[in-house]
C-alpha cells in the first residue's frame, strides 16, 4: 500500500468554505481538500476525494460483479433520434436535459441516464433465450440540468452514477434478479458504513410493477420524506403513503415515523417499455419472438460520498468509515526536524504500508495544534502521533477519530489496533 | 486474477462493421466486441475494450505517479467567465467547443482541455515557493466538436484524455520537469508496445518556447505528416520543417523521410500564459510575488488504444501486446460437452489465474473453427487449446497470436511459456 507525505499532497485545508456553499457535506469536503467547487452543482475531485471515491467505486464494483454484472462505459453524448423513439427527447417530458449541437447543427443530448443507448447496443448481442439473463453496468458521469443545486455533491448537475441494467427472458427471471440486486445494494450500504441508518423504501413503481424500491439514508439534509417502521426496518416514501400501501406492507400508521432522508439508491422494474420501443427481442425456446424484460438499478457514488460526509461528520470535521477512508492511518510526526523523530515516523509508516494500510504521513513543519485540527477535519479513522517524547519509550500515541482519549502504546500494539479496528 | 467464461461475456463478435465506419481501428474493435458506435466520433466501451483501456490507464498512472503526479478529476461543465479571462471562450478563437445552457440560460462549455479551471483551483493551494513544484493530472472525458470524425477512436468527439499540468517556480525548474515528463512519456509508449514506431517529434512551441514535443506513431492512418531521421530517432512535424529547425536539430534534409503518423502524445511549455491571466502567483524566497510557470502534457488513452489496434492488427484481426491485452490467455476448449475436457480446461484456467494471468475461457458450444476465428479477431496474445485429443496425453496446444504454428506441450510447459512470453 501507499505512504503519502502530507508535504507532497498539493491540497491545503481551509478555515472557511466558499460563502455561496450552503450544504454541510460540500462545506466540509471543500475545507478538508476533498473537492473543489466549480459552480453550483458542479464539483471537482481532489486527491483525497478521488481516493475515497475509488474505494466506494471498488465496493460497488465488487457487489455488481458478484451478481453477474459486466462493466461497460457508455458515451455522454446522446443521439436525438434514439430518445425520440421512447418519447424522452422533448424538454416537456424530461425537464433536466442538457443539450448541445454538432457543427452541422444537429442536436445532441448529454446523458442523464442510459436505458435508450444500452437497449439499442444490446440488440447486437442478444438474439436468443440462450443469451439471457444479462446484467450490464457502468460507473460514468451523468448530466442533469437541475433548476436548483443546493445539496453539495448530494445533488450535482454533473455527477458520477453507477447504473446497472438487467435483461431477462420474462417477469419471473427479472423478479429473481431484482431480489439479488436488492441484496447487493444492502451489502453496498452496509460496507460503506451507512447500513444502520439506510432503509429499504417502497416507492412508486411506474407502469410495470406496483412498487420500485429506494434506499433512503436518514438525514436532516435529505430532500425526501419517508415513513419508517423501525421494527420491520422498512420505510414508505411519502409519495406512495396510502392506506392500500400501508395495508400491503403489513404496517400501521401508528408504527410509522416521519423522517427526512437522502435517496442513495433505487431499483426499478422497467418491464418491456424500452425493449419494445427499441426492438430488443429474442427467440424463445419454442421459437417465438418476445421482448426482453428489463430492470434498472442506480447508485450515485458521488452522492454516496456526500451522504457519508453529511451524516457521519461531527463539529470538528469529517469522519470516514475504514472501508472508504482515503487513508487507513493519519500518522503525525511532531518535531520532525529531529532526525530520530522523522526516522521513527518513516519506519512506522513503512511497516503499516507493508501490512496493507495506506498511510498519510504528516511531515509538515507546522504547529502540532494545526496538525491535529487538520487530522480531525480530514477524518481518517485512526491518528497515530510520533514525537520525541514517544520515541524515548519506543512508543506512539494512538487515537480513534470517533474517540476523545488517546493512548500511549508500543509500535506493535499500535499496528495490532490498526488491524483489528 | 480473473477467469471469464466466454459464454458469460455478453458481447458477440460480428462479421461486418457498421457500413458507415471507415476507420480500420474502429472496424476491428467493433467486430471484436471491444467498442460500440453511437455516432460518428462517439463510441462506447464494452467489457473487452474497458479491460484494455484500464490496462493502458494503469500504465499511464504508474508513470505519472513516478514523476510526482497527483491525480484529480475535474468537471466537464465549464464556466464561461473563466474562459473569457484567457480569451478562449469565443468560437472564433476555439473552434471545437460544445456549449450548453443552464435553466437560467447561462451558457456553459464542455471541457476540451482544463488549463483554466485547474489554474484557478491551484490558487487555493499554491501561495509560497515552498508549495512548488507540483504536478497534477487526471484521466477524464474531453469533448471536442470536430467538424469531421473519420478516424474511429483515434479522433473522437468525446474521448478519454490523460492531461497532466506542471506548476513550477521558474523556467529552469519547469525545464527540468519537462525532461522528466518526456522520459515518462517514452516509457508509456514503450510499455504499451508502440516504442519502436513512435518518434519524439519537434513541433511548434507557441509563445513560450521554441518547440513543443509530440510523440508520433508511424501509421498510414495518421493525420499528421512528420519527417523522420531514423538514425537519431527523432522527427520534425511538417508544420515546423524549416531550414532553421533542421539546422537546430543537427539533421539534414537528405536524412529525413516523410511518414504519416498518429499524434499519441504532446507536451508543452505554457510559461505564464494561464497563471498571469488567472492570478496564480506565489511568494518567492526573497518575498516577491511571481507568476507560476506551467506546462501541460497530454496522452489520449482511447486514442492510444485505437492506435495499437490500427498499427499492430493483421488481416485476421487485432493483436494486443501482453501489457494491454484484455486477457493474458485465450483458453479454448473443444468438445467441452464432455466432462473431462471441461474439467481439464477449468483446472488449467484456475492454475493460470493463480499465477496472475487473466484468462478468457471459451466454453461456448460452437464449432472449433468459429472459436479460432474469434480468437484471432479478439487478439489475445496466447491461445491455448484443450481437447479430447490433448487431454489423452495430459497436454494442450499453445499458439502465439503472432505466429502461425501451434505446439503440443505439457500443462507445465504451457504455463512456463505464458510466464516467459
Amino acid at each position: 500500500m501507499t505512504v503519502v507525505k502530507q508535504s507532497h499532497l498539493f491540497t491545503k485545508t481551509r478555515r472557511e468554505a466558499p460563502s455561496d456553499e450552503v450544504s454541510k457535506n460540500a462545506q466540509l469536503l471543500i475545507r478538508a481538500g476533498f473537492i473543489h467547487k466549480e459552480m453550483a452543482g458542479v464539483y471537482d475531485l481532489l486527491p483525497l476525494g478521488l481516493r475515497t471515491l475509488e474505494k466506494i467505486n471498488t465496493i460497488i464494483r465488487e457487489e455488481m460483479n458478484a451478481i453477474g454484472g459486466q462493466e461497460v462505459f457508455l458515451s455522454a453524448l446522446q443521439d436525438k433520434a434514439l430518445w425520440e423513439k421512447t418519447d424522452r427527447w422533448s424538454d416537456d417530458v424530461v425537464d433536466n436535459w442538457f443539450k448541445t449541437r454538432l457543427k452541422n447543427d444537429a442536436e445532441l443530448g448529454l446523458g442523464f441516464t442510459h436505458e435508450e443507448p444500452l437497449t439499442v447496443l444490446m440488440t447486437g448481442h442478444i438474439s436468443s433465450y440462450r443469451d439471457l439473463p444479462r446484467a450490464v453496468y457502468q460507473i460514468q458521469t451523468k448530466f442533469r440540468n437541475e433548476l436548483r443545486a443546493k445539496s453539495g455533491i448530494m445533488r450535482g448537475r454533473e455527477f458520477l452514477m453507477k447504473d446497472l441494467y438487467s435483461f431477462c427472458k420474462n417477469d419471473e427471471e427479472q423478479a429473481t434478479f431484482y431480489e439479488r440486486a436488492k441484496e447487493a445494494y444492502t451489502k453496498v450500504f452496509d460496507r460503506v458504513g451507512l447500513g444502520d441508518r439506510t432503509y429499504l423504501t417502497f416507492a412508486s413503481g411506474g407502469v410495470f410493477s406496483k412498487y420500485s424500491h429506494e434506499f433512503q439514508t436518514v438525514s436532516d439534509a435529505g430532500e425526501d420524506l419517508i415513513y419508517v417502521d423501525e421494527k420491520k426496518g422498512i420505510a414508505i416514501n411519502k409519495e406512495v403513503l396510502t392506506d392500500e400501501v400501508i395495508n400491503d406492507l403489513g404496517v400501521t400508521r401508528e408504527s410509522l415515523i416521519e423522517k427526512s432522508a437522502i435517496e442513495v439508491g433505487n431499483i426499478f422494474n422497467l418491464g418491456t417499455r424500452f425493449s419494445e420501443a427499441l426492438g430488443l427481442t429474442y427467440k424463445t425456446e419454442d421459437g417465438k419472438t418476445a421482448p426482453v424484460v428489463m430492470g434498472s438499478y442506480g447508485i450515485g457514488p458521488t452522492r454516496l460520498m456526500g451522504t457519508i460526509a453529511e451524516v457521519l461528520a461531527d463539529e470538528k470535521g469529517l469522519i470516514w468509515p475504514k472501508s472508504v477512508a482515503p487513508f487507513g492511518v493519519h500518522l503525525i510526526e511532531i518535531g520532525g526536524e529531529k532526525a530520530d523523530v522523522r526516522e521513527a515516523a518513516e519506519k512506522l509508516s513503512l511497516t503499516l504500508a507493508q501490512k496493507g494500510i495506506d498511510v498519510l504521513h504528516d511531515d509538515r513543519d507546522i504547529r502540532a495544534g494545526e496538525k491535529f485540527a487538520d487530522a480531525d477535519l480530514i477524518g481518517i479513522p485512526i491518528r497515530i502521533v510520533v514525537s520525541e517524547k514517544t520515541i524515548a519509550t519506543n512508543s506512539c500515541e494512538i487515537k480513534m477519530r470517533t474517540e476523545t482519549e488517546s493512548q500511549i502504546v508500543s509500535y506493535e500494539e499500535a499496528i495490532d489496533r490498526v488491524h483489528s479496528s
